[in-house]
């Protein structure tokens, strides 16, 4: 029999399927090479070299002439700023312009140097972009939600391999965002704590889900994860919102970064997977209702028509024993 | 600079991208070869010959001792009707047991028959299953939602390959569910009218996203599609629940199913895409707030961290053009 498990950030519902269940190994996709790289592409336009090929740079990290990270505007972007952010109406159909802001972090001057091979240093240095693109895009007063997020390899939809990280700041707070922010400011006026530092505490008492602990973070396989090996990066002291993260949290927090995904990678074999950011809405981040946090997505199953059109998706692996192997990986 | 619509129904925003956009020709996908399949595969569980490899079958369709359409358990059942609905609870984690149904239709004896290589009568005899089995899992008052759906190829979550649906018999009205009937209600409390038949008479007005207008039925590529080539098939006379169609309008909608189906299939070349069929919950079914109606999702991008960390979908092609694009096809 399976059991359905709810997810107190969303109310979501989760099927873990223990008639389709799969043993965390069973998740190893074998034969990919993608560590035999060139750590230098010259048709790469995020490679050395050719920086002219993307839009000017938004902000250069480095020292001399030699960058460690560059911040472009997306050359795709999704959002720019332009028009303005009035909704039209015509009858049931709503519209707005697409304004906002749509840039790539280059994360490294080295086409095959993905976090896990990376100095602590550098990651520090990434997450230390974020924050200041974070800060950087919410200057605009129109900006209502800053999500700052990673594709890694094509099955999580990119096509360039070379390291980089996208931040959209999008004029809206769309009802996925909001929805979540919501259920957490309802926890804290019954409960006058916050939802997500009380789930912490609840994983951390039952420890069986957590892989990592350090000084600020905590890395755990959520009780009622959606997807295998489902990944949420906490931290312990209390913060709405990721813009306002002290630099000895970020030293920190890259090491729980990099560890997390040296061990996916060895555990799974390097598998695609995104990783976000949430935070709070722009508007909202002076108040205590939410805990910004990382979740991590191994891209190792689909959503099929039951998951997309019931919102209920079916885990194929318990989160205690793919976080047991985790912790067995190194 | 892209835009931003809202679909009224769920109030999601999609990114229409004019900077990534494609013209609706782009999306074909070239080599594939799966109409080479063979009309019989001694090792497919869905095959005739193979029957006792399947759970047994709930309901068989057919003349003689040659059926046209199983039903079965999947033998892989997501939810079970073992167990209880009861929640249990332990801090913040709550779960309860995988109760409910999950069935397999198999739509049709030959391995490679797809609906659009199908009689109009054999499409028919697929609704009226469908509209059976729904009838048939209610019955139990603990289920609370019925989804029925299809995964057509293996990017859309399926793995085999003989032509089947499913059904899913679920306990809980998940959010998702419960958030599009809440929206729905909301519309008719303040409007007196239902919101989805009124998005179909502006559609019908706009005319140009629809594809195909039968006596019954609406086929269209919706305003704010989050997905490229997203099609819905709409009732025109107003029914909260799939599971009340009547036989007139299973033979309409069997015709307009299989000609989008085919349009779908000749104009991309046989995409992988999933079909659901949203209905309004078990216990609001007598309520005249919601429509139920089809959607398909052709599989032909991926949600990549952006659209799973936003719930902002980024769309590269606009429903206008695909609409005209499908037009075309024939």
């Amino acid at each position: 029999m399976s059991e359905l498990r709810q997810d107190p950030t969303t109310f979501d519902w989760v099927i873990m399927s223990k008639e389709r269940a799969k043993r965390p190994h069973d998740f190893v996709k074998k034969g990919r090479n993608s560590r035999l790289l060139p750590d230098h592409d010259e048709n790469c336009p995020f490679c050395p070299g050719n920086e002219a090929r993307t839009p000017e740079a938004r902000a250069v990290y480095g020292e001399g002439s030699a960058w460690r990270i560059r911040v472009v505007e997306n050359k795709y972007a999704a959002l720019t700023p332009k028009g303005d952010t009035a909704r039209e109406e015509q009858g049931l159909f709503r519209k707005t312009d697409g304004y906002g802001g749509h840039e790539v972090i280059i994360e490294t001057p080295l086409h095959n140097q993905c976090i896990p091979f990376m100095s602590d240093e550098q990651v520090v240095q990434i997450i230390r972009a974020y924050r200041d693109r974070a800060i950087s895009l919410k200057q605009d007063r129109n900006i209502k939600v800053i999500i700052i997020f990673k594709n890694h390899g094509e099955s999580a939809g990119t096509s360039l391999e070379h390291p980089h990280s996208q931040v959209v700041a999008s004029p809206i707070v769309p009802p996925l965002i909001r929805r979540r922010y919501e259920i957490a400011t309802q926890h804290y006026d019954n409960t006058g704590r916050c939802l997500y530092c009380d789930l912490l505490f609840d994983e951390v008492k039952a420890g069986e889900r957590v892989i990592r602990e350090t000084e600020y973070f905590v890395a755990l396989h959520p009780y009622a994860s959606r997807y295998p090996f489902e990944t949420w990066i906490m931290p312990k002291v209390h913060s709405s919102s990721f813009s306002k993260i002290v630099d000895i949290e970020t030293s920190d927090l890259a090491r729980i970064l990099k560890e997390v995904l040296i061990r996916l990678s060895e555990g799974l074999d390097n598998p695609d997977y995104n990783m976000i950011i949430h935070t709070a809405p722009v508007d909202d981040e002076h108040k205590t209702y939410f805990l910004w946090h990382i979740q991590i997505i191994p891209r190792l199953t689909l959503a099929a028509g039951f998951e997309l059109g019931s919102g209920i998706y079916i885990n194929t692996a318990l989160p205690e024993e793919t976080a047991a192997f985790m912790r067995g990986v190194l």
